[in-house]
């Protein structure tokens, strides 16, 4: 059976079925995406491994540097989602060897401009030729147990939240893949923001610092997927009354008949906004705390028993979206 | 100016002129393959990246799953080099969507096979569609810091070792690229080295934990790079007395016309042996320690002031071997 046919989810499945589980490993092999170690008394090693090829995630326009950049931000984000500070980044590149100098040069510059941005180091690397161009970076963070936010603990009642807006990276694949036209203003917002996004570094900390998150993520694989895992290592369901979507977003998606909505959960990605539940009795503290980093967030749904994410009115929010190996699933083609 | 106009060495230079070393890190970004950084107190982690590429790394007749337990061989042994011991990998495989499943499955018993027999479970990893498989592993190591062993520390007097025998590597090269003929049993011998080598985790601790090792790396570069390495960051020349070169593999250069000196010297790599040099009053001390473990090493020359790395009748051993992007500099084509 070709991997197409079988596609990432259940390849992690797989390898999560043939891999032992390191029993000191708090977060889960193929539960959560990053893992967590003691390394000494309630000190933790917070750890996360994240790759961009260029044939599957280097945008049209894109620079080499913006990708490099972007390699550190996915892995930031990861820890970030885990309340872990970043201590020391590795990478790993191939490249071919017909590639300009330059190239590698733009590459070293966006590991050393996100270096310097997230206050982490790159210690290591190794360097290989390859028929395509890909950049794997490692990130290891550190933090505390009684700091650390996995991804399970959710409970029926917490309350479902995320930071900032969802929706500019979905406008960014239409603007780029489908060929919609906007405004040069928005168009350069939302490509920016695909281009060269920042994990919510600060945010995360100030999170996890807070004492009352019970899990969290980030939705880098889209809103709808990253939902559906929330409710499904968590064991419970997850009802939607909201989606904080970019007034912009919402009118280029309607002037195209698309329902903003499914554009939000479905149609993006590789946005580096944190999702969490909270207990209500804690949304007062989240408050105080992200708001003194200037960070806007958004109660949108809340935890219930059952099964499966679902919108105010009963509609089902399916686990689609992008997915490696089968790419979009049952994406739009308007 | 194209990547193979240019070469790893020079590139890695680059890329450290580019980035900027962390101040905390004490092994030299660019000076050593792995990185040491103080986590609490006098505990260091220790990390490294190394990853393989099919169309560069993959050899003819060696499996999937040899092809990521050797992954993970390159960076067991890199962090052995250095006194550490495994706490935790991570794996970020690229593959091809056209690839059957059993490959990807392959790819997961390798890892798992390594973990075991290192002892360090796979904590982590990501995946996605490429169009080559590479896979590219990340090891985290802890060790104190009065037992890290850097590439650093050499000095005029000390003694320069190997463990085990080199050129078992070169042969497997001559065999499978070269088409050179030997019996089966050498054969066997040669490509079981080369398809799933062992890293020497045990000696590299042991080593360690004498506290009389004043540099140590392994010769995965090949010998002649490996030596030129260690005398460059040292400011130190180095003078070899004799290679250990199994008997098979002598025999079989010498048919073939070649000396074996150079087959070992420039003809190899990806030999997990150990290099290291000792004060010559701590040698009974190491010769102890290896015993224990069932190791043999030799006694292969002597640093001294100067630079470059000489035979003792002063032939000039000269820093060539396979390097990415250029391939073998001045490899024989006999």
């Amino acid at each position: 059976m070709k991997l197409s046919d079988i596609g990432e989810k259940r390849l992690i499945e797989i390898a999560s079925s043939i891999l032992e589980q390191d029993p000191d490993e708090i977060l889960g092999l193929g539960v959560d995406d990053a893992a967590a170690k003691p390394i000494y008394d309630d000190l933790y090693a917070v750890m996360h491994t994240d790759v961009l090829v260029e044939s599957t995630d280097k945008l049209p326009g894109q620079s080499y540097r913006d990708l490099a950049y972007k390699a550190v931000t996915a892995n930031v984000s990861d820890i970030a989602a885990k309340g872990a500070k970043p201590y020391a980044l590795l990478s790993a590149i191939g490249i071919p060897r017909v590639y300009d100098l330059d190239v590698f040069e733009e590459l070293m510059l966006g590991l050393k401009d996100s270096s310097s941005s997230y206050g982490c180091y790159v210690v290591g690397g190794d360097l290989s030729s390859s028929r395509e161009l890909f950049i794997a970076i490692t990130i290891l963070g550190l933090t505390y147990r009684d700091r650390i936010m996995g991804r399970r603990g959710a409970k029926p009642g917490d309350l479902v939240c995320v930071t900032g807006e969802i929706g500019y990276t979905s406008l960014a694949y239409k603007i780029l893949f489908d060929g919609w036209r906007v405004d040069d203003d928005l168009r350069r917002t939302v490509l920016e923001r695909i281009y060269r996004p920042r994990a919510r570094l600060d945010e995360g900390l100030t999170l996890a610092s807070t004492g009352v998150v019970s899990s969290c993520m980030d939705v880098s694989d889209g809103l709808a997927i990253s939902l559906n895992t929330l409710a499904e290592v968590n064991g419970v369901s997850i009802l939607i009354d909201r989606i904080p979507i970019p007034e912009g977003v919402s009118y280029v998606a309607e002037r195209y008949g698309m329902d903003p909505i499914d554009i939000a959960l479905y149609e993006g990605g590789e946005e580096y906004e944190l999702l969490f539940t909270v207990k209500p009795s804690g949304l007062r503290i989240v408050e105080d705390a992200l708001s003194k980093l200037g960070c806007r967030f958004s109660v949108i749904g809340y935890v219930a028993e059952g099964l499966g994410v679902y919108l105010s009115h009963g509609e089902r929010v399916e686990a689609r979206g992008w997915q490696h190996f089968v790419g979009w699933s049952s994406r739009s083609t308007s």
